[in-house]
């Protein structure tokens, strides 16, 4: 079980990989983005993005998805997270993409009012397959402390 | 068309509502978020949500079902998102829960570089069927200024 006391500021992890399909893409626009860009080549040829890209909070999900399953895997006594700052979908995420999910703890506070409880803020940085950055973001995390012996 | 020029800072809008299901929690948090306290009663039962709650992210992406529903339906000249700004889960959402989402403009910026474009802010608040607010957020948007007549 990884705790609080477990955590090193300023360490880099590398939390996994994830492929972007097309199906997904469709399937993630149609429930929670059915903006036209989010649903056809057509639609999106006509703005920024050039064709199909994926919903920005679909990306935000695939990512949590690579996170959570290392986090689950190492026994990360974490508890869930208040919440993100300076999130930046920094370039489109296409069908095809393979998305690699790194973080780095920014620091960490012990709470001042659960003597069992700490959070620490790490930034996420997600690139495609040719290295560049497309989704940033500080999440803030809460964990256990190490129980006393 | 609902253009850059069109956009009134202060004003509130109410996007719409939508529900919470303990299948689709579940579905997402399998998918996107299978940390055990989004996906089971008794895992939830030893943290501070109590019972099954949905991921954030979840939640995010129902907003923005809400929010896209609207907009396209407004027929808003919207170029999607760069990024989100001091995202916070203030609550748990729980499956049963109904989900009522509004924004209020905070201010919008013509583009310096591209005479056709412009961008807003606006704060996202998403609150339950108690009145309790569980989610808020602030996006910046990129939208079309109307064309020259």
């Amino acid at each position: 079980m990884i705790y609080f006391e477990d955590l090193d500021v300023g360490k880099q992890t590398f939390f996994g990989s994830c492929d972007v399909t097309r199906e997904e893409v469709l399937e993630f626009a149609r429930k929670y983005d059915p903006q036209p860009f989010h649903l056809s080549d057509e639609a999106a040829a006509r703005t920024y993005f050039g064709r199909l890209s994926a919903s920005g909070w679909h990306t935000c999900a695939m990512t949590m998805g690579v996170i959570a399953r290392a986090v689950v895997k190492d026994e990360q006594a974490g508890l869930g997270s208040p919440g993100i700052d300076e999130l930046r979908w920094l370039k489109p995420v296409y069908p095809g993409d393979t998305l690699h999910v790194n973080g780095r703890i920014v620091d960490k506070t012990p709470s001042r009012s659960k003597p069992d409880l700490g959070s620490f803020r790490t930034q996420t940085t997600v690139t495609n397959q040719d290295g560049v950055a497309v989704l940033r973001f500080t999440s803030i995390v809460l964990i256990r402390r190490r129980p006393a012996a």
